[in-house]
């Protein structure tokens, strides 16, 4: 497959292959706009039909062309395309847009035709986009490649560049929040079945080109998701921001899967964890395009989360300070001698406390404005600013803005501004902030989600330069590879838990017993209360066929409860294999948590992390990483759910060991990724952690082998 | 106080004390845009050192003016406003705005201005609005008596009506949200510290205005919170939505409460509760007052909660879907015989499921636009519709937009459009479908949440219908009016269960021993186990006092404990008075819940629901209502937290008895109404909620009374 994706973005000759004379409809569009915009290169419109369109010299095959296009525009129907791609991998051509739909978003034969084209595109090495897709447009080059009313429009050229599996609708974001203030763009693609070049090419291309600053991406699903979090952290650490909009939330809960952590890790689980993990931002709507866009658009980054509000209207800076803290912004208190300094200017009726309330009086001497800027940046606690100045306008506007861009320009920390003035009324002092790259907001509640998006972005590189400190775990365990390659079927507690033994999970004290005088010798070598658990590849769920008691006390308690589980097990299914009779310490004096392992078809191996009871099962309340994950990235795991406060010490109990807790999830994370082939879904369910300094204990394990799916 | 505001909104003649001759001055500005604006009453500047003010007569105070006008703006600093509010008492003026600052906001010596403010116009039955805004806005009858950019501007009138505490920011939310396709504006006015007029009091009268038909409310706290439910009711019987924007949610909790409900029940909450209650539909940004003005600006609401989206976007639709699902909508399957009649224009590679994919194929033909829109809405499953146009422009938009309206004109349902084409490029499609009051928006999330709104508000109207034939329990105990009348601090448990019991209640059985002999009596007649508790109004935390011992088993056991958690009472504080021990059944095989009542200075009497353990507690999963509550108030109270899922039978328990919890909520909301004049704060933790027809019993109860804070 191709992805030297300069050639494609700006081609030096493109054939259009199906092209109409009549150029409003579909295929005539193309030609249309690639010449109303002014392309540079060579045209050659394809089709028996005609002599020439739109005054261009047009041939009757691809074959006839009479050079190599480093593109080509494919607007035939269905049933052709195929015949045609196939013309064009034997000219050579290196990429082709298929516009035209119904192959596998309609089902049935369109599955079939589509399979085949994404065979002759491999025979070939032709880089498809497409098929079902709108094309592309190259602002910075001019290259309009495409058809829809969007690309009726002129753009200013810029350094956002953005890939779409949606055609209609993305470039209808492009559209929408290119205008009015909106975000420049410089290359915009259209992907829709991605049968060849797919969005994760394309955002590490834009990672590369050296004039993209800003990506976006809106995508239904990604067939490649596996690439994710190394697509993303590319991006991070190039510096480039990848803003991200999923679509398809509302998916149902995979039914077929067993275990906890399958059932909880749907797909925008994982995609969220990967978003997460790699500092990719999630958008979910277009104005959020246009704010984080302009908000990254600044090129500086906060050292922190503490934002400090000047305002002149109490009520927005109330208004801001509720969205930044409910995005995870802290409004600190200010250092004493700023307020000292503040205080030889602000008026009595203000505030000095954050947010600093100048009150409207500021302006009467606006070089005060830039001495507040000055002095509230010059704060130690102070992270980053934001500045409301009302429905401010006119030549007052003016001076004000002027103060504020010479203030910001003593500082390396983000400077941004809500200002509701509506752009008609204050068009001077909007233009001089935005040459600044000052970014202002008319919605104080906007401004503040804008910051807080780029404080998360600031956060989630200074993570990855931690993380890159820290080394994988690695382990290894050809034992119990053997062990789950002989297994098809769920494999019983036991067993699972020989396996986390091998990863150096800790699990409770046991042994199987094969009859009843072992299960004895084993109880009283283990102290009394034990429990016991018939062991058996054909039964999953061992409380429901009462083949498990608990709490037993003493030799004779044992023996009738031996014999009983063993006649229930029995009884619950015909023919049932026994492996043998787990004889189990009681725990557990500790909190209850689930740990678990799902190993997605597109994303692998994943982690999961809950607290047992209610919280998992009911509240839902879990973290999820993709494996591997450090100490550092566990610890998040365990810190960010809502139940947390359970384990650092709520209701009066001791505080747990959450050391303890990471590290056997670092170890479940290795064990994910040694036996990434082997294991399908891994719960451990309850994994009880003690208090601080005494460990964890994994009471009870399950897991079903990849094989068994 | 005066509220016939038609007379303040509509002045004959507006007296300007303290104008200016420097019009760009604040106290310039109210006479400047007055005039500018064309206000058709007479204007009379006041101030000793003019002739005349920007060619009117000046008056050298507000006695010399030769009649009463209607309304006086005064704008002189603030230690002379008291005198010159005095002299328009005397002068008989109904109406006063007070634009200065100055005041309580600044604290200290402003207090103590503004109280005497405030019994000036009590005094002489002045209705002041202010002091500390920014004045007033007619609209509709051109009378912009106020400053501040905004009023550099001409607006539509039309039918929305607000008002706001905050003044800068208040004017700019109506001056966005008026323009570039914005609302309508009719009266907007601003309250500043209100110590006259209020919001609701602005509110009551909007209710009643008849050309007003939205109104939109900002607002930081309100004094009169009390008559939050009965105005908002109101509004909801007058079929007039009120989109109201509370700032301030990040409050830290109120540290001095003692009990959980007062704890958890933040004013947040209780506005919240209000807000729910009443109908009244909150927004949190300039754009919701926007789109969801207009939503209601269609005049139509939805039978249910059942949307139907007709879709040429795939990516539009999943976008709508997931917005509206996380809204409180359904997205419900189509009835067959739609689908039917869909098949014969539908591309076979469209989608014939909801949302309806009918590809942009359907555009060959605009008449097939009609017949869509008229197949889905007559669909029985479906309440209202969604179409999403993409960016579809020009002439074919137009006849698009035709089809739409004349679909539209055909049925009751509302039907909603998103459409992303730029203003410029489809005017003619976007006048006719603004002619004909259909809402359309540009974004598919953000016409997802219009609709939502829509949806929510008609289903409170309808709620509130069956809430009508609904009557409120009313119970009454002089008993336990007197047992409280005594009190000052806690009451212990056993009393405060005595006043449950007297609204019918179900608690613990238990009684209370004075002696060890008494205490093996009540023990035997309950029969073991049994639980012993001292009980002193001393002790609130009896647990922590180990004046509580559980789980005893026998005669020998009592008696050991019976002095053990005697003398545990009496080390733990000197002196300690002591009612007796409480010998009480151990309880209880049920779900653990939490009700409670906090008696809040503004809003009165509310009653709590949460589950115990972890849910209230750490997860703060709790539901408020304001007293009285109905039982289908109360059943939503029980049905609305997370947790709920656990009482209706999650994890394998069987169904809790939810009638009986419903009920005991009821009396609770009974209890504290008749109470209200008692009771500080009240819990019940825990209430056990046994299987379904085993009823509920109060395991344990505190009660603060209300003279006791």
């Amino acid at each position: 497959m191709r992805t030297d994706l300069e050639r494609f973005f700006n081609p030096r000759s493109i054939a259009i292959i199906g092209a109409s004379q009549d150029l409003d409809t579909i295929s005539g569009q193309p030609l249309k706009f690639l010449k109303s915009h002014g392309y540079r290169g060579k045209l050659y419109p394809v089709n028996p039909r005609y002599q020439e369109v739109a005054g261009v010299k047009c041939y009757s095959s691809i074959a006839d062309v009479p050079e190599v296009p480093d593109l080509v525009l494919i607007l035939v129907n269905a049933a052709r395309v195929a015949d045609i791609l196939r013309e064009c991998g034997v000219k050579g051509v290196p990429y082709v847009i298929i516009f035209t739909s119904g192959f596998s978003e309609m089902g049935g034969e369109g599955v079939t035709l589509q399979r085949q084209l994404t065979h002759i595109a491999q025979d070939h090495g032709i880089g498809v986009i497409g098929p079902n897709c709108q094309g592309m447009i190259n602002v910075a080059d001019s290259v309009f490649a495409g058809f829809g009313s969007v690309f009726n429009a002129d753009y200013d050229p810029g350094t956002v560049s953005m890939v779409s599996q949606s055609g209609g609708f993305g470039f209808s974001v492009m559209n929408l929040s290119s205008k009015d203030g909106g975000l420049p763009f410089r290359q915009v693609v259209t992907t829709g079945n991605e049968i060849g070049i797919s969005t994760l090419d394309f955002i590490d291309y834009y990672i590369d080109d050296p004039k993209t600053e800003i990506i976006v991406g809106y995508i239904e699903g990604l067939k490649d998701a596996g690439r994710l979090l190394e697509v993303g952290n590319r991006a991070l650490d190039a510096g480039k921001p990848i803003l991200m909009w999923k679509v398809g939330n509302t998916e149902q809960g995979q039914l077929a899967a067993r275990s906890h952590t399958a059932n909880l890790g749907g797909e925008m689980a994982l995609y969220k964890a990967a978003f997460r993990q790699s500092g990719i931002i999630q958008v979910e709507d277009i104005q959020d395009v246009v704010d984080y866009g302009h908000a990254f658009g600044c090129g500086r980054l906060p050292m922190g989360n503490r934002l400090a509000i000047i305002t002149i209207s109490g009520g927005a800076g109330i208004l801001m300070t509720d969205e930044c803290i409910a995005c995870g912004m802290r409004i600190p208190k200010l250092a004493p001698e700023t307020g000292e300094k503040l205080r030889s200017f602000v008026p009595a009726y203000g505030s000095l406390l954050n947010p600093v309330d100048v009150t409207a009086a500021i302006f009467n001497n606006t070089e005060l404005i830039g001495l507040t800027l000055q002095t509230i940046v010059d704060d130690p606690n102070v992270d980053c600013v934001a500045m409301i100045n009302a429905s401010l306008q006119g030549e007052l506007a003016a001076k004000v803005a002027a103060q504020i861009v010479a203030g910001a320009s003593r500082t390396d920390k983000p400077v941004f501004i809500c200002w509701s003035a509506r752009d008609a009324v204050a068009p001077e002092a909007y233009a001089a902030l935005d040459a600044a790259r000052i970014p202002r907001y008319k919605s104080p509640v906007r401004c503040g989600r804008a910051i807080a998006a780029l404080s998360w972005y600031a956060e989630a590189r200074r993570r990855r330069e931690r993380q890159k400190q820290e080394k994988a775990l690695v382990l290894t365990s050809a034992a119990a590879r053997r062990t789950l390659a002989e297994r098809t079927g769920d494999v019983s507690e036991y067993i699972a838990k020989r396996v986390l033994v091998d990863y150096g999970i800790p699990v409770t004290r046991e042994a199987l017993a094969e009859r009843k005088d072992e299960a004895l010798a084993i109880a009283r070598s283990i102290g009394y209360p034990v429990a016991l658990k018939v062991q058996s590849p054909d039964i999953s769920h061992k409380t429901e066929a009462r083949a498990v008691r608990v709490d037993i006390a003493s030799d004779g308690e044992l023996t009738a409860a031996y014999d009983e589980v063993l006649a229930n097990a029995r009884a619950y299914r015909k023919g049932v294999r026994i492996e043998g009779v787990l004889v189990q310490e009681m725990a557990m004096d500790g909190v209850e948590a689930i740990v678990g392992v799902t190993n997605d078809p597109l994303f692998g191996p994943a982690v999961m992390f809950g607290l047992g009871g209610v919280f998992a099962e009911v509240l839902k309340d879990v973290s999820f990483r993709l494996a591997p994950v450090t100490g550092s990235v566990a610890r998040e795991m365990v810190e960010e759910i809502t139940g947390y406060p359970l384990l650092a010490g709520a209701r009066g109990r001791p505080p747990a060991d959450v050391d303890a807790l990471v590290d056997a999830i670092v170890r479940l994370s290795a064990l994910a990724v040694d036996l990434k082939d082997h294991i399908g879904e891994l719960d451990i369910n309850p994994l009880f952690v003690f208090a601080k300094g005494k460990g964890v204990k994994a009471a009870d394990a399950l897991i079903r082998p990849k094989t068994g799916n």
